[in-house]
């Protein structure tokens, strides 16, 4: 018998169901629009629809399967109510009670549960990635923002009201850059996709670089990919973007460290798939920035899981965890 | 019958012991030098002996007694291995086995314990202060230093390596003042007692204010408390370091919230004394460096702990975690 576990990524744009094995493989995957179905009790009798397809074909791969649940990954996703609350990008606005209404349609589920996307990236790096065994560990999402998963002695940290490891909001220049959020100075508006551009335009500011790879991008057409390729091509700024970006990380890493003690951090997203472009600064800056007793202690780590697919093997692997309780 | 737990406090000018009950009143206390017995064996031994006496007095009061065990505070306390590991400011240098120096000399004991004083802070107030009942809170001492403890899910985080909650060296001002740990712009070099006599000199430079009830103290003579005492007779000066500080600390215990979401942060130690001098400003700058979804949620209160015996009553309250166990 093969044991499945459902995972749902609820974004801004598409909705993703994937059913996942016990090694994290995704067996099959769905897609619906978000925005479609504005009214929430449309929304989740359609996604219901969609992951009663997603079963059925599964179960066309292999006759022999037990699903165990469902996990869901969404923007302000919180544990304890199983709701999502007040999430800028999606369409369906204020407390939305994903779980309750699940369990409505799915009595047999062993498990329902939801997070935000950044704690079922670690849940995921827990259950099939590269922190299996591990049971103090953080994960940092780079992407449009930061996000980030605390996990203490094998269980993850909600805090109090559910919405704990929001690391990408701690100051890290007082005064600085205007963040997302409103607020100035935060990780993310120095760490994230659009802070490593913002960073490149500081830097051929600063320069005045016209023989920069990076000089005949507008601002809105530059990405952390183009950043990434022209370092790869010996551009100076580029290299410098990449550098900046780790020294502002590490300082930021050590903070995590200095309250968790942590035995790794990980890093996921696409800045990362620049390799040590980003890794050697980032571990530098942090390492330095570490009390004595932490020195050439913390690892940091690339996630195991793959980029693509990241979202619902970690909203799935929520699923494992429930069941071990 | 009535159940006692040994409290040890280690500090680097005298050891305290304290014999305290379930409700966290000292019954009977001693203490020893601590520099004198420099040959680590020998100061265990003469610990040792005064912790035979201390039992002796207290089973005087009430012969009825049963003594659970022993809880020890110390610098560079590690709870995992049970031993003080590179303390600056102790005679005995290296790492020694504390505990299982005490478990040869108590061998009856139910529990031997130990951790750092602000990890046993943190523990005290769970067992017998004001956060009793809580299952996520972060403990801060404000004193010669920052420390700090954290609490999650009920349980004291010590990290992979036994050294988490180390808040007090979080980066507050990149590149700013000298930190005791050697690193620049920690939170300690701002939020500590030096911290804040530090931020009195920068204002008395500032406004060259000859006429501030500070400015006749030298550098070495001025104190924390002098600094509370001309903020209550109206100086200006001495008012504005609590805002500085209370400044200072909220944009730290934000950055605390955004990885942990602890239901309160307790502040402990000589400047609280100062209450709403220092509460006011720190609660209000905590809370504008707060993410929306945390705002007016998190509560800032005064440790309950008693600031004399806090340490040997921290120290005593492992004992009962331990048993909980």
């Amino acid at each position: 018998m093969k044991k499945i576990a459902i995972g749902i990524d609820i974004g801004g744009t598409n909705t993703v169901i994937g059913a996942v094995d016990q090694d994290g493989n995704v067996m099959v995957n769905r897609s619906m629009d978000t925005p479609k179905h504005d009214d929430f009790e449309k929304y989740i009798n359609d996604l219901s629809g969609e992951v009663k397809e997603l079963i059925k074909s599964v179960k066309l791969l292999n006759e022999d399967i037990t699903i165990l649940g469902i996990g869901v990954g969404a923007p302000n996703g919180n544990y304890y109510n199983g709701t999502i609350e007040y999430a800028p990008n999606l369409s369906f606005k204020g407390v939305v009670h994903v779980v309750d209404a699940l369990k409505k349609n799915f009595p047999d589920s062993y498990a329902i549960a939801l997070t935000n996307d950044a704690n079922a990236a670690a849940i995921g790096e827990m259950v099939y990635g590269g922190a299996k065994g591990m049971k103090n560990f953080v994960m940092y999402t780079l992407g449009t923002g930061v996000g980030s998963g605390v996990v203490v002695n094998g269980d993850l940290v909600y805090g109090h009201d559910g919405f704990a490891g929001e690391c990408g909001h701690t100051m890290l220049i007082p005064g600085g850059r205007l963040c997302g959020c409103g607020a100035r100075g935060h990780l993310e508006a120095y760490c994230s996709a659009p802070g490593m551009k913002r960073t490149a335009f500081e830097l051929l500011a600063l320069y005045n670089a016209e023989d920069s790879l990076l000089a005949n991008r507008s601002f809105n057409e530059l990405t952390s990919k183009m950043i990434y390729e022209a370092a790869v091509k010996g551009d100076k700024i580029a290299i410098e973007v990449f550098e900046k970006t780790g020294e502002y990380l590490g300082q930021g890493l050590a903070d995590t460290v200095h309250h968790l003690a942590p035995e790794a951090i990980f890093l996921f997203g696409g800045p990362t798939a620049a390799g040590d472009f980003i890794f050697k600064p980032a571990y530098e800056s942090m390492n330095r920035h570490l009390l004595p007793i932490f020195k050439d202690k913390i690892k940091l780590l690339p996630s195991k899981l793959k980029l693509g697919d990241a979202a619902i093997v970690g909203a799935s692997a929520l699923v494992w965890k429930e069941i071990e309780k």
